[in-house]
């Protein structure tokens, strides 16, 4: 493929909405790393690690909305990008992921960096591509155009999410030094005009027929994108219909009238005090994923029909074994319908607002009453000093469900990969989100294993100093002690918990972060107003004790199920 | 399924010989995770970073030639696996992926930590099996023993790879306290005897007809785990029918009598010279990658004949456009046929073995007569003084191909990931050898980009105090700068190069590595021996000017082709 063929490759991404790509260095991608280094409407940035550029790419994605270029050489390389790849693929964040592959004919030829990279990536991309060496025939560019054309569109339409297209380079790679940047002027851009699912007038009267004939119904907020839009539209028709919002953390739905954020506690008060007057008739849900674990136990024990609405996905997920109805339909349009149904009685929503309110006010006196220090106790006192407006950065899995049980007052925006879930990239994610949204003040919040783990984060030239980072380091993955199970067992130190004996102090260093170690309430009070203040990245530690913690924790659910 | 099945698996791997177990932490794992650490003759390995623990796992392998068990949880810890599986899978290592999934009801429910296992690695295993969760029906147990007896053995037999099985667990994951370690008595354990591939009269008469009509004939080696039995058949049938083998660096061939290890600078050299009397008639090539880029140019640049060995790889691979035949038979009994071929006309290995001298020796001199501080020459000083019997760990991709032009003289054992050839986990897979083969000195040569990209392989408890690594750090990926192309382009420093201002003090610091920086020849001569000595792992940084480092390789170049 000559160069101008690739300076159109980036031409067209540009004109697709594409304004960032993240190139890994090596030779074979050095005509995509060319041409779009060089296209005067990308800005292109260098990251050595693949798997911590792809979960930096995905920060930048959720962050903008825009899909985000992946340019990576042949190789191994592209298998880096995997982990990131399919927490964008359930998380529905669109990549462009540009993979620099040798030409056919040398695959399986015991070269250097070849390996089987046509849909390299399975089932976790929506579409996977490979584009023709583009040689004499005219079709080879039209082909190669009219792919690049639909990877961006697939990227962005319907669900967004990763698309692959793994692209063949012949040598030479480089340009000679008079190279000027030219484009194909034949190719074209396709654009996509794509109309909002509706509801046909039959279909509206037998849902609301169902509808009016509940009493007790509940939103439910699973984690996804909400437009604006949809969660004002939200709250209206829970306030005019008396209908409760579960809304737990991932969901960002903590600033609706009507949300009931503490799910999770609520979801253990009642398994214990069994009071079915708060179980819904039907549950109407919207996203995706929750975290809240003893919200979904009541919801799968108990009988209830769910509503799902979802404009664009096909399957059918059952995450409570109650799903009735699949609703295909815009979700916007779906409130719309709801509009003119019947009130609901008052006492269904009372109630949860009583019972959330009372939660929050237990919880909030366990924290406080708490004489050891922890890091439960410590994390409500960060949340409580936070900046109204930061973004929040939540890594898996103990951290998010701390600040799940806090539950949050500001209108702080959550990020947390709860696409699958994993401990691999949440400080690459956090960082993609600080460069992407750089005037914006990002906090997050993880424990020592999550973020040990992603370390090479911090390995590039990029700034991130409206980044503040919250680590629990409890030497290990204390979740493990916290669940029932592995504690005890004779493996739970080494193997499950896996302690690690490191500290910040050294990668603090290494990487120019104000670091602000505590292990006691006096230096995290001295502490706390020193790591707000900083100008630079700012780390503050919290060491606490595994097994204290542990005990805090039990002693909190004792006392929020009594 | 039951723990007594789990136990049952780990009981019936370590019966087809699997000594070690690489664990990263989890909950779904967790029945795996007990099972084999408390199976008798399993040693199991905690480590958090699943990209690091398998190629810890490569390299453990590696060393023992044994397969080694992965296990991890579900969700993207299996993607993180990914990059060292492809290297398994290109370079025969034998390795037995386990990956704990969710029982199939619960994918794609929005549940934590699922992704869609089956399958996840493609076409970079030999065999990707699924067990079936263990019910009532005799036949569950039956089948997943049947499997996991299938897998370890496809691990180990024909050519060794990496083999997944997915497992799915439904809860409870951990046994009660007073659980005893008990197998299923009725599993079997399955042998497998593999007979050798032999030549039939008719077709060793055919073969010998063309080897005996051919005056030039080389012996070529190929990256591969030989047997001593056909080393020592090579080494003679060399020297009494008078054939060169070519044998660089990566294929472990520098001792044979008649090895010419300067393949690269041969290849350089004879391109600019074009003595045409080098060529030969017939390569017979045994293995798989060559490092040396210049004799693969030569090589198909001319016009010859390749005959290729191998007994079990039925694809045909054509690295130089010039094979003839593949020949499907054990290598040694291949040797074995040629004992009593005609000898060759002595001048063809005369030459070869005056050339390898003279360009040693040109190398010699070059390498000693720079006056200014770099790393070439470095690296030929360290070389000279690395103890006799230490295995040696060379990272991609400059200091392989350094190495293989300063060339061996020792019974060192050479280690590559020239299998997909990445940078992404040489220091593990050192680490996994430094382990598994402790009573060994291991060395480790790499550069500055693969060495912090793979840092994550000191993060765990597990000792590798007879490892000490060579850090090349000329603050970025010099390789860049070396070859042709890049080096005239403006996106060479950030893109191409990808300057990094790291030197190894922190990481030293953090992870308890005596750390010898040197800049200049005092402080190298100095900090060599110290390095030497050192009990402790231990790390020898020769910081020098890529700009310098790339004008000496220029002229070293021109040395060698003049």
């Amino acid at each position: 493929m000559a160069q101008i063929h690739v300076n159109t490759v980036a031409d067209i991404c540009a004109k697709q909405g594409v304004e960032r790509a993240i190139i890994s260095p090596g030779s074979r991608n050095a005509p995509l790393t060319i041409a779009f280094n060089r296209h005067p409407d990308i800005k292109c940035y260098s990251i050595s690690d693949e798997r911590s550029a792809a979960f930096i790419a995905l920060g930048m994605a959720q962050s903008s909305g825009k899909t985000i270029a992946l340019i990576c050489t042949s190789g191994s390389a592209a298998l880096n990008y995997a982990p990131a790849i399919a927490e964008a693929y359930f998380q529905q964040v669109p990549l462009l992921v540009l993979t620099a592959d040798r030409p056919p004919e040398w695959i399986d030829q015991w070269d250097g960096q070849t390996i089987r990279q046509q849909n390299i990536y399975g089932r976790h991309v929506k579409a996977s591509f490979h584009l023709p060496l583009i040689g004499e025939h005219p079709n080879e560019a039209w082909q190669a155009y009219r792919i690049v054309n639909e990877a961006c569109l697939q990227s962005q339409f319907d669900e967004k999410g990763p698309v692959h297209v793994n692209i063949p380079f012949r040598e030479p790679f480089y340009p000679t030094k008079d190279h000027s940047w030219e484009v194909d002027k034949s190719a074209r851009v396709i654009s996509k005009v794509a109309g909002r699912k509706e509801l046909q007038t039959e279909q509206i009267e037998e849902l609301k027929a169902t509808f009016d004939g509940k009493d007790k119904v509940a939103f439910l907020l699973g984690q996804d994108n909400y437009t604006q839009e949809f969660l004002t539209s939200l709250d209206q028709v829970s306030a005019s219909l008396q209908i409760p919002i579960l809304a737990d953390v991932i969901s960002n739905g903590h600033q609706l009238k009507n949300a009931i954020k503490h799910t999770d506690s609520a979801g253990m008060y009642l398994a214990k005090q069994a009071h079915l007057e708060f179980i819904p008739d039907l549950v109407i849900s919207f996203g995706r994923s929750i975290i809240s674990k003893n919200l979904k136990l009541l919801l799968r024990n108990n009988s209830i029909e769910q509503w799902h609405v979802n404009e664009f996905k096909s399957d059918i997920s059952d995450p409570f074994q109650s799903l009735t109805t699949s609703i295909t339909v815009n979700p916007f349009n779906f409130l719309s319908m709801l509009k003119d149904s019947l009130k609901k009685d008052k006492g269904f929503l009372t109630k949860w607002k009583q019972l959330n309110e009372q939660l929050d006010k237990k919880k909030n006196e366990f924290l406080i009453d708490q004489s050891s220090f922890n890091e439960f106790s410590s994390l409500k006192t960060v949340i409580d000093a936070l900046p109204q407006n930061a973004d929040i950065h939540l890594a898996n899995s103990l951290s998010v469900r701390y600040v799940n049980f806090i539950g949050l007052e500001s209108a702080n925006h959550v990020w947390c990969n709860r696409g699958t879930s994993g401990i691999d990239g949440s400080n690459s994610t956090a960082i993609g989100h600080a460069i992407a949204a750089s005037d914006k003040q990002h906090v997050l919040i993880t424990g020592d294993v999550a973020f040990f783990y992603d370390r090479n984060a911090f390995w590039h030239k990029y700034l991130y100093h409206n980044l503040k980072i919250v680590l629990l380091n409890n030497n290990g993955g204390s979740i493990f002690r916290m669940i029932n199970g592995p504690r005890d067992q004779p493996e739970l130190e080494e193997f499950f918990e896996t302690e690690q004996k490191l500290d910040a102090a050294s990668l603090s260093q290494e990487f120019d972060i104000d670091y602000y170690p505590t292990n006691d309430s006096d230096s995290l009070a001295q502490n706390l107003s020193k790591w707000l203040e900083s100008k630079n990245c700012s780390l503050l530690e919290i060491k606490s004790d595994s097994k204290n913690n542990q005990q805090i924790f039990e002693l909190f659910k004792k006392h929020i199920q009594n």
